[in-house]
């Protein structure tokens, strides 16, 4: 199939090459124009600006934005918009939230472009060699698009979820989940750490991935971790947050809806990224004034 | 290897006929003498009393004890210890907590015998076909009754992890992961469940164990579970625990340690156990008294 | 002072009443006419419309609203923005989100009218007798009516607390900590309930009122409480919220502050709200897959 | 009323004044003479030895013991018990385990002496000048003795709250309580000190205390430390706690309760020991493996 594809970041540049594996005829589009030569040498078209990109495809064009959700997203649909002709499919198949793929898909099909939203996840490796779709969106322009999806996903890993939003909708209660997941076995492995044993975490996560109910993927990237820093003495603690997460227990208030490992999970994130709270300060402040109990005074 | 199994419940039994399949000389006891007799027509040797068992094995003796945590394993190694010789194994394949262990295999090396404190997962298909065990306690012990494990164990299934009572710590915390990625997974459902979308949840487990972040043992029983019951509908949300998330949040607590997600999970099992509760009623009185809000009356 | 009061609801009417008490001179408003007229008996001029409640006020006009907060704000705002002149001042007392009160000192502001964003607290017998408040807008504003709060807030009870949103800002933390401070009580009353012990509640809650760490209003409150219903048998543990919870929540996220006390208390105040969870049924099945456990089936 | 205090802390010594303020006889003891010989000045009767104390005291004899929970407690009951004849009467005022005072009264009694589990609150202030207790133990020792506790509590500040061990419990609770609320006041204000506005906090404090819901000695309490450090600049967040929280917690496990702001509270102070998390640095290792997410390199 002829493929445009915007955004040739560690996502976009891999799910290139996947295209090209399968013999996609891909056209290619960054500003970083590096990205696009280093493409074009392994058999992708390259296109100079946007517009060059949508001239240089057969209709009704099919163009995959994988670029920055929110306002890069919005800028690179307005400028498509005035170029795209009626059955055009926009993919975008960044971490947008679903609220905005609902209202682009709206605002596209009034010009009679279609607009399916795409959550994928796998990280590079998978937008590599086999990824994992949820789609959102027209169903028919969806079955115009299927072959793309059947070539670079891995087997059975793309799924029509429904109506504009259910992907990025899907997409996002992932990254929840993963969130929670992430946290159960860092808290595991913080007491195997506190521990009085002696226990060797590359071993003990390759055993959990051996047989136990706990195996699953990440646990193999746990193991992988430790294989390369065993007891993760050159990493801190920080854990950055990329917005799903945030928009999983937004949306979970929105309903109505306890979500307490998940919202947990985000906010011992936000924690990590303090020295100090001021929440302790002021706990402590209350011990001292009832109890007399001593604080630990600030360094100078 | 010659080797006596105490317990033939779900567990024990399947355990056994992997033994056996792996041609070892097992001889089994229960009280209830229909599962021994059962397991001798498939090639074992039954045991009438533990003592029956102890005298139908060869020296140095390795005895298997799959029997629930607490009480009835205290018993079944009273019954024992009198019975066995310097440098016999036991093994207790149970769910017991680690300090116990940690106990037994001090009182049982007191008369020379050794006791290794074994953590098993993979429930009872894992039993039955390839298990993954954490094995705690005298090292040479362990090398002696290496063998065992490499045969019912899937590959690379099992770790010697240290020192008495490091097995079933392993085991404990691993529960305790297992109740976080639980929770995690159902929360994840429950906001798909309240949203505006209509999702097919066994299809959406389905791509989520296909190339996602969070594929999984237990996405995959999430993709079975649903198979079954589209939405659960012949499900009550009860949600039972047998002991080990307890005993890693006491032990989290006895670390010092935060564990939020392990701990909610935890409590959000007891508060399904509850139609109602006393926290809610204090609370809706109160904001009664203040704001004249309306309560919810009980029913006659 | 010359004051309209916009809104009579148990809160508007109590705080005309207290105006009145300190020999305001009240011009009152509201589509129930009933407590216009009810109002007018004690002493205020009542209005039959709200452009006659601005004719009959003197220059500069201050009108305190008392309307549910969102889009009735947003309209009564609405109405009475043409009939107001420069200098006027409008009181926004509701529940309002900070930020529209921010967004509408900016409006208001653009045609020389002051906008004062106040969160008050103490219930509706607070309103009657000695309210507490805290105030944002412009300085001068605030102090051309500081003596209207003077009067009708308990001494120390009024606090300027800067810029347009500190207000609702203040107010909306203030309730964020109600929650978790609710909470805080009801799961130590829930611990009574559940242990073997045979507490009185009512006498539990006074003799914490008389010289312990937690006496407080809401602990006096929860002695009121079981003074009526003294094991709160007649109250359902259904907990609403009316929506300044979630905003502290959604506040802390966009803050990326760790706030899990005030988040667990609003998400089990959800929990409350359903007699059976997904996230149950779901861990459930999960349960009876690996373990076989078995499962409570849903009623028919 | 005759009556010996064992414990001379900062509670026992304040309490010891409390007494002797209302024409009590009080005989006191610690290992630090000095404590003695300064109440002897006051007025107290001074012991060097806990059996010279027990001879100073006339028969029922009744003693009041304010010592360390736990091993001390311990050791001065046994050495307290052969000297002690039937009838006398054993206070212990100390934060200990309900469980342990139950278990002690058993003891006692055997022996014919009653034990009452006193819990204490109020800080060293209440200690001084009116402190609020709760009382476990035989009804008619309480009946004795309640002259004693008419006195040194505030009005309405103490409960004879049932048998053995409900004294103790009720104040465990009321800790976990205090926890809770604490931290739920700490969260609100670094929300606070997270926003733009510019919050004066002995203000916020003071109006909170003065009209609204969330007033409290605790708010009180924060009032007062702002007012010494008005942005904490002097304290470093770090939450030491004595234990009462994590029995609450504990107990709530054991009951099956779900307590999520009061186990939460507990584990944010834990959390608050540790500069760097082991969880954190898994779970930014796991990010770096799926993502390729930057980690923050520890320091060298």
């Amino acid at each position: 199939m002829n493929i445009g594809v915007v955004g040739l970041g560690k996502m976009g540049f891999n799910l290139s090459l996947n295209l090209l594996d399968h013999s996609h005829e891909v056209v290619v589009y960054d500003i970083n124009q590096e990205a696009v030569e280093d493409l074009s040498r392994k058999g992708a078209g390259g296109a100079a600006t946007i517009s060059e990109l949508v001239e240089s495809l057969s209709t009704p064009r099919v163009i995959w934005l994988m670029v920055p959700a929110g306002a890069i997203t919005d800028n690179v649909i307005s400028e498509l918009k005035p170029l795209l002709s009626e059955g055009d499919i926009v993919i975008d198949g960044g971490n947008s939230h679903y609220k905005q793929s609902v209202h682009r898909a709206e605002e596209l099909l009034n010009q009679g472009i279609y607009f399916l939203d795409v959550g994928t996840s796998g990280g590079t490796d998978g937008a590599r060699n086999g990824v994992c779709t949820m789609i959102g969106g027209n169903k028919e322009a969806f079955m115009t698009v299927e072959p793309v999806f059947r070539d670079i996903c891995v087997e059975n890993g793309y799924l029509y979820a429904g109506e504009s939003g259910s992907g990025h909708f899907l997409k996002m209660v992932h990254n929840g989940i993963e969130y929670g997941m992430m946290q159960s076995i860092a808290e595991g492995f913080d007491l195997l750490e506190k521990s009085s044993f002696d226990f060797d975490y590359e071993k003990v996560a390759r055993v959990w991935n051996n047989g136990s109910v706990i195996r699953s993927w990440l646990m193999e990237l746990t193991e992988n971790a430790f294989s390369k820093d065993s007891r993760l003495e050159g990493i801190k603690g920080v854990m950055h947050s990329s917005g799903e997460g945030k928009w999983t227990v937004e949306t979970a208030l929105d309903l109505q809806t306890a979500t307490p490992v998940i919202a947990l999970s985000l906010m011992m994130r936000y924690r990590s990224l303090e020295e100090d709270t001021f929440t302790g300060k002021v706990v402590a402040a209350l011990r001292n004034e009832f109890g007399g109990h001593a604080i630990v005074k600030s360094e100078e």
